[in-house]
């Protein structure tokens, strides 16, 4: 932290901020700016939205009351700055780290963050309701949802928008237009954002002040004139969301304290109807390595300040992301009906890696999971392979369409889930804890889990070939083990598991990327004298029931091991093995699953440990199974 | 039917539609609503939002080459037209029955059924899906999705209008415009729409013609122009949809089969950029006791043709829904922080009832299941008690927001969730069957199922009471039992069941209205002379592990019975006694759920029958379980 903030040291909250003057604030956004940087320089996280949003930042605390005044950040990975102006900078060096900050907003963790958030395109529909609480209180707090032009594209925000002036006369929605929530931007929306900020040029005219004034109340008129003389850069003309129902005004610069202040100031007391200010901001603003990068660093490792130099992490083995994607790419050489769905995560899935080779196959449908997923159903009922990839917490947003559009008419889309189970550092908003119980309760759904890199190309082989049905597979965050892996993969037998390694008293069962730490338990099983069977179940739906009998019949303890909620694959081996009988005689069974918790964002390796899924986990749920808790407990403490 | 139907009973297929004149099109058209009022008098169903189409789908099947050319209804509950032309009409009057024809567009059912329906919204994704699929296989069949403008309320129509032009340039879109889905219209796309065709008129003009004809590539223009006198009624100004992509006709008049054939013939051959033909239809159109019905006869029940007299069932106890509006009413006078949550379903839900009292605390998002669930997350932020009653099936369009927006934040909204299992005549799209699990997987959640009405209203007071996390509590579509209710009902502990009888061998632990199931298996039970206790569970989440683990001690078997699918109620109950070390010794336990498929449309009653989870179907359970299968299948043969 080398560049001194002498009036950033002043600020305790953002009560200090109203009485500064305009050149103060932009000294301040200079040295909140830096701060920014200097913090993400050793945290790692995203950089480029928080440092487009600065000026926006220091201006919205300034000119509002908050937390009186409700300020919402959609998304919330840009409120780096946010944080740091209300009294949370003494932590600020702790962000996305075990116990520290978290990188999005979150309510528990302050009353500045009026609602929580990290998924795209909430933030109008939690002011609504904000604003129908304050109306129906009779209350007249303000509140303003910031939302970034790429959550534009998610259906979430336009049913918000659409609403907004039946619900309230009085909300104030700031359109943060950087033409890039993470990849470049794609849809008609975007185009008309991108086309009202082209015809309109911040230079031009005064015509929107003027405009703006003659809406406004009788006695709001006068402060609005006034305003209108600091109201450079707006021009009305948004009238897709004068439609809608919103007073539009815009577009003006984000990076410009005097327009932005009195702009604010304006609308602050605006009512009749919502307001939507357009504002157009660059996203790494004011950080030449950013404002360079192409994605602008949207989210970076620790970097060296002055050259912007990412730390690279030593050279692991692939990660499951990068295997899915080269394997679908071989995949699709043999088959020309290969095509590739994401939701605005080209590089978060891989796709951008099938994309260089098949570009007219691959479908970047933008921030709208429901739509890819029917548009993904549409393919397959034409007769294509359509593989969607998307993220198991970002599935939740198309689980409708999934049951509705794909499962009930058993057409052949194949969900690629990434990020299944816990994910580190973005925490319990972006935990893929769910999929295997929702996806598994869907009749005639194929459902997998990749125990390693080699297995997960086998599963998308797999998927290939499964034409006449749907089916996913789900796959973690991070590195694989550094396996060797085939030319091209094979299909695996449908509901089969493999057994991995044979013994005599406890089986292990697991499903998906826990069978290491479940190997690592039945050595220390194997240490204690204890024999243990662990088997691969590859398949959470069909179950392997047969191999499933035979594990019941001949241990005296049968342990399910996943990475994901209750209700999921420890679930269903139960179910069927209640229905099989093989209960009935006693089988001392446990299904180990995540904690009934949404747990905070950590190391994965602590996070798992903490959820008891880790080799010890796995030993402490078998020893306990067996009857032998104690044994456990003091084998631990030595 | 008594209606002649001369032309039609010649039409086997659309294909012999293809060579008549405009004026037998007419003759046609109104012999195919006679057919439709005539067949839907007998079976019940939808009847407004199909009569409003005939003239539209008669248009349609004469100018594309169905089912080469893709025809996607959105919803499909105005499709009996559609299907009375596609060689379903000997089977019109089996719609909506057992082995009958769905109620709803299904693949399975016929080639013109291009893409399955029931939930509003989904055709321009699954449309666009077969537009990418044409245009990568170089084929050149036309794609045509119609849409309601109610479905417009909903995101996802928007996601799919966003990409329509980057994914393709030949769609067509039909904006069937009634300007009522269900219930009247709400939110700001369809006020837009509205000025649309009120600034318009139909008679005004044929600017459109003129200037479509000039986008149109040469050798077309000519036939444009011809198409052009024909265009009475035609206005270019549909800003909106242009702004995203769109190239807008209309609003045309679309019972007007002289103005619709040509301009459907027009749109068929442009290419260029997807078209949205803004088409204006009166529901209920032709049959006067519909047109002058608020609903417009949206669903009815069988009914006089003559009279449109609709055939009152005996009057029967109140439905569960009226029950839970009721106790929603007298929780509301008590607590002026209730508010009410609807998304386009004032009436089904019952929250009319609510509205009436409440009218400024009932709030109607239109189809929005998204915007719904953190609007009501955005209340509950700011103090509120909302409480957001949504069928089952549609709340899994809501998903994500319950997860990141309600349950991560452990914010107290309350889901009402109707139509809870099966449901009937609707079939398997409508069927309350996941909840269960997708709720019960999420830490916090308070998940409870009703017996009977008393239980539900209980459950309305709980709900209300639990203010420090979220809660659900899940009924079905019909009758109670026509108990007499309380006053006004008090919370229930929550996380604790109730023993409802009293036996010593098996336990069977009801989740809901199967109770009633529950009992008259005991009663078999007792025949042979074995003993059952039976419990009412109230809660699957928490879970009353004490009861559980005390009736897993005191029986030789344990029967869990529930409204839904595998890994729901009874892999809780599962999950649980394995942890509890409860099944070590052998417990003879089986789950009961909805099987393994998605269960086809019949009287609910017989789906339960087929499902095992009447008293015959827990009978045999318990009987197996125990061992008796071969007592129970003589004892069911006898």
């Amino acid at each position: 932290m080398s560049h001194p903030t002498p009036l950033l040291d002043k600020i305790a909250s953002p009560a200090d901020t109203r009485g500064l003057s305009v050149e103060e604030l932009k000294q301040l956004a200079a040295e909140v700016r830096a701060e920014t940087i200097s913090a993400v320089s050793v945290t790692g996280g995203h950089l480029g939205a928080g440092l487009g949003v600065v000026e926006l930042t220091v201006a919205l605390h300034h000119v509002f009351e908050t937390p009186r005044d409700i300020l919402i950040w959609d998304v919330g990975h840009q409120a780096y700055p946010h944080k740091i102006l209300t009294g949370r900078r003494d932590r600020i060096r702790t962000l996305r780290q075990g116990g520290g900050l978290s990188g999005f907003t979150k309510r528990a963790e302050s009353p500045y963050d009026a609602f929580g958030a990290a998924h795209a395109a909430t933030s109008i529909s939690a002011a609504l309701g904000f604003c129908a609480a304050r109306d129906a209180k009779g209350e007249t707090n303000k509140v303003i949802a910031v939302i970034g032009d790429g959550s534009m594209s998610a259906g979430m925000a336009y049913e918000a928008m659409n609403k907004a002036d039946e619900t309230t006369k009085q909300l104030i929605v700031i359109l943060n237009d950087n033409d890039m929530s993470i990849a470049p931007p794609v849809g008609g929306m975007s185009a008309y954002m991108a086309r009202l900020v082209s015809s309109a040029g911040y230079t031009s005219l005064r015509k929107l002040g003027k405009q703006m004034a003659g809406a406004l109340p009788k006695p709001l008129q006068k402060a609005a004139r006034k305003a209108e003389e600091y109201a450079r850069g707006m021009v009305t003309g948004g009238t897709l969301f004068e439609e809608l129902g919103f007073y539009y005004v815009g577009p003006i610069d984000g990076h410009d304290l005097d327009a932005l202040v009195p702009v604010l100031e304006n609308v602050r007391d605006f009512s009749g109807k919502p307001v939507l200010v357009h504002v157009v901001t660059q996203k790494g603003k004011g950080y030449a390595p950013a404002e360079n990068a192409a994605d602008k660093y949207h989210g970076v490792v620790k970097f060296d300040v002055v050259t912007g130099q990412q730390v690279k992490a030593a050279a692991g083995p692939p990660g499951y992301t990068k295997i899915f994607a080269q394997e679908l790419v071989k995949q699709a050489r043999l088959d020309d009906r290969i095509v590739a769905i994401t939701a605005a995560m080209p590089s978060g899935t891989g796709l951008d890696i099938f994309a260089k080779e098949f570009p007219s196959r691959m479908f970047d449908v933008g921030i709208a999971e429901q739509h890819a997923v029917t548009f993904a159903a549409g393919m397959a009922a034409d007769g294509m392979k359509p593989f969607a990839a998307i993220y198991s917490t970002f599935l939740q947003r198309g689980y409708d369409q999934v049951v509705h559009d794909v499962a009930i008419q058993r057409l052949p889309v194949r969900f690629a889930i990434d990020r299944a189970g816990l994910v580190g550092a973005d925490g319990p908003t972006h935990a893929g804890s769910f999929d295997v119980g929702y996806m598994g309760a869907l009749p005639g759904m194929v459902v997998m889990a990749a125990a390693d890199e080699v297995e997960l190309a086998a599963m998308v082989a797999t998927a290939a070939a499964i034409d006449d049905r749907p089916s996913c597979f789900r796959y973690p965050r991070g590195e694989g083990l550094g396996l060797e892996m085939p030319e091209i993969s094979q299909p695996l037998e449908i509901g089969k598991g493999r057994i991995v390694r044979e013994g005599t008293s406890v089986a292990i069962v697991s499903f998906g990327t826990r069978l290491g730490e479940s190997l690592k338990a039945a050595d220390l099983l194997a240490a204690r004298g204890l024999s243990a069977t662990v088997a691969d179940a590859r398949f959470a739906k069909p179950l392997d029931i047969d191999l499933l009998l035979r594990l019941a019949r001949e241990h005296e303890a049968l342990i399910t091991v996943e990475e994901g909620a209750m209700g999921g694959f420890g679930a269903f081996v139960l179910q069927a093995l209640a229905a099989h009988g093989a209960l009935d005689r006693g089988l001392k069974v446990r299904t180990l699953v995540l904690p009934d918790v949404f747990q905070d964002q950590d190391k994965p390796d602590i996070m798992y440990a903490q959820a008891g899924l880790d080799a010890e986990g796995i030993l402490a749920g078998a020893l306990s199974a067996l009857g032998m808790d104690n044994v456990s407990a003091a084998g631990r403490r030595a």
